[in-house]
């Protein structure tokens, strides 16, 4: 049964956010919240009418900073964060294989999917996966710096990622061109950056894409391993 | 139970697209699709493993042309539209009460709701409602053309759409805020525009708008009323 996230957008850096709510209950979870767009975000939940139990990142991001201690200090929900990432102000330090309950039995399963990121995770809810910067529509993130490993990331999808259920739906962390949601398996079949390739191909597709250094990142990457909040706060 | 669509977005319009995907059948619809976002819009539906078999729109738009005809080459869908929009080479000729059957058992209900054009309707699915520009977040859409009226907008509004549901996920045509969904009951308490206003109060606050004549209009309407074909195609 498909119950679909709401989805929300952030066209300064085309970022997803996704909140999680599901019918029997009130209670939700957020993930990947985006600073600038902290009220619209609480303006949602309370439309909805919904109480804010979660906050996940799925890594600490370079291309924009998180609005989670923020959410986290008006709402009273709890930060989840992946152990790896260096966020230590967050509660709840997840490692692969934690479940995150919320709701009337709704779970939300952690799988660790290091490659953009060291420390990058993803979330399984439902018929859904939350991939953040691991895997994109017809893409994936890049693996040039934080810790990032093109072989680490052929990994996590091949051997974690495109495991799951051919029908299960996956919502990106960012898309560039409009595009929303797609299946895992779509991607198996059509990614163009992963479907048909071998690790050494993707390996050197990835050492070759010559990118240029995120303008935000010696900012949005201190922000966020301390969830957005001003250091010393 | 709340199902939510999938919300696809046109950037340059703000304009709202909405594919409805329902459990147990891959019969799907789309709602307001934007002519050149069709590849888009049709790689969403092929990702997803559906089958399109309606195409509506809400009315005939001012701001962006429709791909309806496009998608219904391209697919085999049917083209269902109000009947009060000129729109005359869509197969069903929607008028209010009608219901449209899709996919497992899948009810999409038509409520005329004039206003911000003289046929515009509003679309009740599941636990969701597509209000086109009758209805936005905290907000309307504009009702100084196209057969547009400020009382028949309001009479759509209080006498229709506030009486559904007050948890009934409501799903704009447009949004300029980076905004994705509200309910019945928060617009019906806070909207901007009509919580607490008489008709006399809405009537006077639209004849003072001033909003500048739509860039588009003068293409956009002929072109949607002919499904978004070239006239003679």
């Amino acid at each position: 049964m498909n119950v679909n996230p709401i989805q929300l957008f952030d066209a300064e850096s085309s970022t997803y956010t996704y909140i999680l709510a599901a019918p029997g209950s009130n209670e939700a979870a957020i993930i990947d919240p985006v600073d600038h767009h902290w009220e619209r975000d609480l303006a949602h939940i309370e439309r909805l009418g919904l109480k804010l139990a979660y906050i996940l990142e799925t890594h600490a991001h370079a291309d924009h900073v998180t609005s989670a201690g923020k959410l986290r200090a008006l709402t009273g929900a709890m930060a989840a964060v992946p152990s790896g990432c260096g966020i230590s102000p967050a509660e709840l330090q997840l490692r692969h294989g934690d479940v995150i309950r919320f709701g009337a039995g709704e779970e939300i399963a952690v799988l660790h999917t290091p490659g953009h990121t060291g420390g990058s995770m993803s979330y399984v809810w439902r018929d859904n996966v939350f991939t953040g910067d691991t895997l994109l529509i017809n893409g994936c993130g890049r693996t040039d710096f934080q810790s990032g490993s093109a072989a680490a990331l052929y990994d996590s999808v091949m051997n974690k990622l495109f495991r799951l259920p051919d029908d299960t739906r996956m919502w990106p962390g960012h898309d560039y061109k409009g595009q929303s949601v797609s299946t895992i398996g779509w991607e198996k079949r059509h990614n163009a950056r992963l479907a048909n390739r071998s690790l050494e191909q993707f390996v050197e597709l990835m050492a070759n894409l010559d990118l240029p250094r995120p303008k935000l990142i010696d900012v949005a990457v201190p922000a966020n391993r301390n969830l957005g909040l001003p250091h010393g706060a």
